[in-house]
């Protein structure tokens, strides 16, 4: 289901700047019960992208309409997923930007995926991909419509064992899966890659990151390669779908779930619940 | 006018993966007299194209199809401009590809832009941009969707004494221009970029390392700085709507218009002339 400017559709306009171009950003939301999972921390990142792809931030109130619209289609009980797609509209022919530009929104709901549970108690497979991601400051961190990346890591494997997929970048560091960001422990201190060159700033990235500081836990986001990756105590994925997810193995080598990838999955449970009581102040 | 899998539509479907990742490709054709010129070698790049990308080749007689079609609306004396684009086509939510895959194609059909014939004779101003291009060996030379850095970089100046940006990566180097592939002459020799890291592989670029190798013209394709490129005797810009434009400014460095330079634009307008005439054999 689909509401694009506001209207139910199936179609989109053929001169919109997110196909010609991936002229955009989105982002992926959780909907849980009828009610959307850390909107603000969604609508924050999207203002921060529009910002740095100088694009006119949407009125997030309208926004936040459309998606308790969609809700209601969503499962009164269940979890789905509802999708944002902000472009920069429609353009003529070349890269320059029209004036004013008049961005397109384009929402959709999407049933929530059917992961078993073991992915979050047993923890999930994953693999080194061969795609590398590409090295790009300008973009690093946003979650732009430019995913090309994505797409061809993700062909390199469709057997049901793999989970997940893991990329270098073209330096040579590890920076995230091809759909989630990628965090490992070592000696009680929790990292992460830094994304100033490469990879996608995760919102439940944020919130691990958030939860670590008031632990306090001591966070390190760096430059890191697969080695030291392999040699870590515990390892777990984020994405604001599948929340946390540990990872049991990459390319055959074992990894036990630890305890603070438990601690954090359930401080994550608890801020989620406190989301959904406290609501949503824009 | 579009042409979206064959029909006349304004829209095309929202669920569209060109649109939601910038999953796939474009040409841009010029038409001459209700023509296509050069259109072996658009396909012969979209091919190539959609092999790197593991997207089914299109039916390539269809495309000339429709091509012929949509050009009986443009000018019987004059110019114009089709564009292609080719999606991976309608899927589901989330980078893994459908299978089997339905690629899209869209067609469209623009006037030709009114650049003056100063600028093929007297030459352009060109600047540097500050945007910089990522580096990315999986994407390089293609002429995918993803084109961001594109937009970022043409939106650093609207005056219309500029008529082009030239592009640096990550890596220092200079690529190209936003819409155009970037040549210089220094000593009778020809060079240009080397496209493996970062870049388009314009036809017309081919077209004139071609005609190089033919004459016979040293070339050289290699990484060079901005220090190099002002230090040239000849700078000249390719694509397939501008043809070659001689470069006769950088940031206030002047260029003279250079014997080579004008030896390449009538070699090129030779070749489009013998391409008219012996037509396209796919």
């Amino acid at each position: 289901m689909y509401l694009v400017n506001g209207s139910p559709s199936t179609t989109f306009d053929v001169a919109d700047r997110g196909l010609h171009y991936g002229d955009g950003l989105f982002e992926t939301i959780e909907i849980d019960r009828r009610q959307a999972v850390f909107l603000a921390q969604h609508f924050r990142r999207l203002q921060t992208g529009c910002q740095r792809l100088r694009l006119p931030v949407p009125d997030l109130h309208l926004l936040a309409d459309e998606i308790a619209s969609l809700c209601q289609a969503a499962p009164e009980h269940g979890q789905a997923v509802i999708k944002i797609i902000i472009t920069r509209g429609v353009g003529g022919r070349g890269y320059r930007q029209p004036e004013p530009i008049q961005s397109s929104r384009i929402l959709s709901l999407h049933p929530f995926p059917d992961y078993p549970d073991s992915f979050q108690e047993q923890g999930i497979a994953a693999r080194f991909c061969q795609t590398r991601l590409g090295v790009s400051p300008a973009l690093a961190g946003i979650k732009h419509l430019n995913r090309l990346e994505q797409v061809l890591a993700r062909a390199e494997w469709s057997d049901t064992a793999t989970q997940e997929g893991l990329l270098l970048n073209v330096d040579g560091h590890v920076i995230e899966g091809t759909m989630s960001n990628l965090f490992y422990v070592k000696d009680g201190v929790v990292y992460t890659a830094l994304l100033t060159r490469s990879g996608v700033a995760g919102v439940v990235r944020g919130l691990v990151m958030e939860l670590c500081r008031q632990q306090p836990l001591k966070l390190v986001e760096h430059d890191y390669t697969p080695a030291a990756l392999l040699a870590a105590d515990e390892v777990f994925l984020s994405n604001a779908i599948i929340g946390l997810w540990p990872v049991r193995q990459i390319d055959g080598h074992v990894f036990q779930v630890g305890v603070l990838t438990r601690h954090l999955q359930s401080q994550l449970r608890h801020l989620k619940a406190l989301d959904r009581e406290v609501g949503h102040a824009l």
